[in-house]
């Protein structure tokens, strides 16, 4: 496959296309509705291919050894830019998400993850002591991952710019199953679990904004999920979709694959594990914890024979003590994600349109 | 491998470390011996492993396909970000750079470079015509490199900061030679060959930030060399090591091949191809042509034997016509290029310290 032989783009991907003379706006790095308008509507027709058709995390790129003409090797590919503001949060810091980010996109297509490169991109007047621990910790979380970071680059911009350091990390994974994952691919009749509390992140960094007028002791759930998919796999469950609900939350994540597979969901509010310390946090600031960042959580989507085993599975592993089933996938309403509520009704979990909490990765 | 079993890093890879209180410069992005410090004081001692300490263009890396069990598949991996300001040039633009920037560290490497992944840091306020202009151009040089933007990710920061826009690439490239291509193998009598004139990218920048005070008409030579490093490869011709001079020029490039390989290097400044106008502008404000950054150059150390032969595939192929033999590798003095000027007295070519030319790529 090379560039010559793809489909041309054809037309709009979006009966709505935004005004070319419109500007960038805070909204567009939202992982909402303007980001999604923002892909499909300018970066999509211009790079239009069938990788990026996916829309998945990474993307699963063939690979063959034309010289030994050896059978392909099917590798995940994908990249994330961090620019979290403050670099420094309660659990964790801009060099352990860099590395987490790009590890859990990996890690969301059934790879394994191998290799990483990392690109600095550094504030004239940085602390050299300050990036000295971004990379300690961006080596402790690699060695956690067992992934290797075998290139970077680093550039200097002028006083003013970057915010201290914005670190760039695309990582290589090998996928060592015959599984098809994917965000196309939740069937109705499917279980979604979730390995995790949610909100933690995105109150966290909130914390270290000290934009809470005061202290939680909340902490990040960021953390490397490779191990943990790999025990999903290993344990045998057939897994048609994960997703880590990073930008935007978990609304945001379950729309994005209820839309990719035309499929409808229904989530028990009651069933979502959440810290009773950031449900408070939330409540007092207004906060719906469905649209929070998380960055160590996922939503896995299996056959739902496979259900019960999965949770079993997840719980078992260090980062899904807290795993629960939170809900299944529908047939209608087509693209949907209905919420059964603490109080027994049904509302829609919509897409936000812009800025929740910027800057959170 | 995994970061498990590599060897631990032994003490510090410098006698002078940098002191911790110490702050960031411009100069630390410049590729002279600021840069060359950071990251031997700075970045290696935490991520140290042995892809990292090759200090190629490009890792590269094996993939054992553990399911079918068949012979590894050689992989190059690599990244860059760019931050070059203006975002357009006379010849190019920071698009056409991210794409060209990665496939040359990975066809440095002898790789065919496959995929790309994109991931761009906007400013908020960027016009989206600038960015559609930008990802046609992204488009273009993925086309003519014969690569795919597989991936791709979007953050979004302040007014004020980033520029405009940063873009990092990460590529992946596929070695189907059995050649040994590294900054480590020059061998003495090896012979030094540069695919084109030098010192058009620094000065086209330069000239786009109106820093020149008159029109020069030079033009970035930017442009994808995988094509041309395809024609060496099936020509047979026994390539030693490849690198394109980028940040510090030519000077910069040959000091790093030096060092890494431990020989000495004399070069010929009347065989260094050059365009007058360049030549003129350089003189004009006091700047040496040897460390100005270029973008569609590359040198080429290759068998003695093979010289001739690597001079005439140069010449056929599009972006090689100015192709010239610039000198040769030396037993001694190690670690040490020598020139031969025009008139005829040798000199020492050195690294530079700081920054010549900041934010050109």
């Amino acid at each position: 496959m090379n560039a010559e032989n793809l489909p041309e783009f054809e037309g709009p991907m979006c009966p709505l296309p935004l005004p070319h003379s419109e500007q960038i706006l805070l909204g567009h790095g939202s992982g909402g509705k303007l980001m999604h308008d923002l892909i499909s509507q300018v970066f999509m027709p211009p790079l239009h291919n069938p990788f990026l058709a996916q829309c998945d995390d990474a993307s699963v790129i063939p690979i063959l050894d034309e010289l030994s003409a050896t059978p392909s090797v099917r590798l995940a590919f994908s990249t994330d830019s961090h620019v979290v503001t403050p670099l420094f949060f309660p659990g964790g810091d801009i060099g352990k998400l860099a590395v987490c980010g790009t590890v859990n996109d990996l890690a969301m297509m059934g790879a394994t993850p191998r290799y990483l490169t990392a690109g600095f991109i550094l504030e004239e007047g940085l602390e050299v002591e300050v990036l000295t621990r971004v990379l300690h910790s961006m080596r402790q979380a690699a060695e956690e991952a067992r992934v290797l970071i075998v290139a970077g680059d680093t550039k200097v911009v002028e006083k003013g710019k970057a915010d201290g350091m914005y670190i760039n990390t695309a990582g290589i994974g090998v996928i060592e199953h015959n599984l098809y994952i994917s965000g196309n691919n939740a069937q109705p009749g499917d279980v979604i679990l979730l390995s995790g509390t949610i909100g933690n992140h995105g109150i966290a960094v909130l914390e270290a904004r000290q934009e809470l007028g005061f202290s939680s002791h909340i902490q990040s759930d960021i953390a490397p999920l490779n191990t943990l998919v790999e025990a999903l796999i290993h344990g045998g469950i057939r897994i048609h979709a994960m997703r880590d609900p990073t930008r935007g939350g978990l609304a945001t994540t379950l729309n994005e694959i209820a839309a990719q597979s035309k499929v409808g969901m229904l989530i028990h509010e009651e069933q979502i594990p959440i810290q009773p310390e950031v449900a408070s946090v939330c409540e007092m600031l207004g906060f719906d914890p469905l649209y929070i960042a998380n960055e160590g959580v996922m939503i896995t989507i299996v056959a739902k024979d496979d259900a019960p085993a999965a949770l079993e599975v997840m719980r078992a592993s260090k980062y899904g003590t807290q795993a629960a089933i939170i809900g299944e996938v529908l047939e209608t309403p087509v693209e949907r994600v209905l919420m059964k509520t603490a109080y027994g009704s049904t509302r829609v979990v919509d897409t936000p349109s812009g800025e929740i909490l910027p800057r959170i990765c």
